[in-house]
């Protein structure tokens, strides 16, 4: 087996196995994992990460596709991290999307990961901030991150990329139910995709009433929208103009080192919360814990008092 | 102010606004929170607890409404939480659906209740156990919690319920979208609504399909797909004849007895980590986490040896 840090030497210098196999390790939380963070921290560097997110069926993986042609026309190495569910009903991933990035798959400028879910079902895949760092130190300018688009994993998507974009397209419902998902808050940029088919005017409409609804201060950063046709290519360019002008934003007002802070901050507590639980784990056992919810489920105890416990113990 | 153990009692007698108030203070996480869950702990009951989910458009407020009438037609008490996404968008819940309920609003027998999530986007309110344990105590037979149906919430819903009702609709994306919008895992019952529109054969073959795939040991629950026209009140008596079917089978297969055994322990546990995190707020503050933040982007430290610290502190 090679040293971690011949591999890092190797992803460093563009090898996209070395990179597979650093990715592979993280992923796998092996005993390697904390070697391989250790090994990369000095390569900390300045990845743009874009986040891509929206409702099933807008076309996120042919925007990403598009938007990565794009990209790499302006020249920077590019690194796409998708992130699959993982189903337990199916026992594996159902997308099939993952063929559409295949034309990207000879060039040795664009790293393409399918991260799976390990049962966070409907989320980021725990190791998604972990490969993020790979693909970091790696070199990558830009990292795209592309969600299934459904539920909390849009929240995380947002919690993780410098900029998130949030995929419309008309004949999804209509623009109230948009926003009972919850994805309207996290965008930087709305992207109305299949813009050439009937509706795409009203999701705009809808889109510019509710942005004009949220209050801003002088200097905040405005959401625009862009209209695209990804199976075309049409609008990506407009789209990478609005990902560098929101690039630009975050780094002239401040937001981007709040930004990176507060994810930096979210990423070490839930490490630390992790190693708190499996102390607790590792102190008690399961028997313990089934001990004390049949005194909860018998009347005997309510559930603060039984989590007391536990802390006590600690 | 009315003490606890007198609100406790009214609450137990049917008075609605001892329900409603109680309900306020665990959901305010008000001081009285743990002594208004150690005052209930001993009237923990047999509350059966129904999760209705799906995608935005389904109609599942419509559905729920139609399904506490047939309900409360067989005699139960009826508790309905229903779960609004509390956006920073908006500053405030958009759904209008909870008028749907209105019919029920001067029903003695019916409790309804709107959560709001506190910023916990996306997913359930935190204080949606607590609340189930107010109108359990209070001697609802039957609760149904209705999520706004988008990401993990349905997976949340899925932890909470004993019976978790999936709602799906022709004209909402083709299967393939539905699944992966990971809702099919978590269904005990189907329920096809808008029946009576083009394309409800294609769901319903597609759902059967897809249920086919499953493995299944002798003795499993084999979900049912019930179609309902839930504005005209069809299929509802199926629908609930479904629900008290799966219900049979919960304690006739002793997994009744294990969900709620894992949902308390869940809960413990989720308390338990909530009073550890303070903890470290209390010992350390934001400064010495926001230091360590730094050090990992300046590349000095990886999150992993930072978590360390924190954790080696407590």
């Amino acid at each position: 087996m090679q040293s971690i840090g011949n591999l890092v030497e190797r992803a460093r210098a563009g090898d996209p196995r070395a990179v597979a196999r650093l990715i592979s390790l993280v992923e796998d939380a092996s005993p390697a994992l904390r070697e391989v963070m250790a090994a990369l921290a000095p390569y900390a560097g300045g990845t743009a990460v874009i986040g891509i997110t929206g409702p099933p069926g807008v076309g996120k993986s042919t925007l990403a596709a598009a938007l990565v042609r794009e990209l790499r026309g302006r020249g920077p190495r590019v690194g796409v991290l998708a992130v699959d569910p993982s189903s337990p009903f199916s026992g594996g991933a159902l997308l099939g999307d993952r063929v559409r990035m295949q034309e990207h798959a000879t060039d040795r400028g664009v790293y393409i990961r399918s991260m799976a879910t390990r049962g966070h079902l409907g989320g980021l895949a725990w190791a998604t901030p972990q490969a993020l760092r790979v693909l970091d130190a790696a070199g990558c300018d830009v990292v795209l991150v592309e969600t299934v688009g459904v539920g909390q994993s849009e929240v995380e998507v947002a919690a993780l990329a410098d900029t998130t974009l949030v995929l419309l397209a008309p004949g999804m419902g209509d623009g109230i139910q948009a926003a009972k998902a919850g994805i309207l808050e996290v965008g930087d940029v709305f992207v109305v995709n299949k813009a050439d088919r009937d509706g795409a005017d009203q999701v705009i409409r809808d889109l510019r009433g509710m942005i004009r609804l949220v209050e801003r201060e002088p200097g905040d950063w405005r959401q625009p929208i862009v209209s695209t046709v990804a199976v075309r290519g049409d609008g990506l360019r407009e789209l990478a103009d609005a990902v560098d002008k929101h690039r630009e934003w975050l780094q002239r007002s401040g937001e981007l080192d709040r930004r990176r802070r507060r994810r930096v901050r979210d990423e070490i507590e839930a490490i630390a919360v992790t190693a708190l639980r499996r102390r607790f784990g590792d102190l008690h056992g399961d028997a313990r814990l089934d001990t004390l919810a049949d005194k909860v489920l018998a009347g005997e105890f309510d559930p603060y008092a039984a989590a007391d416990e536990i802390v006590a113990a600690l």
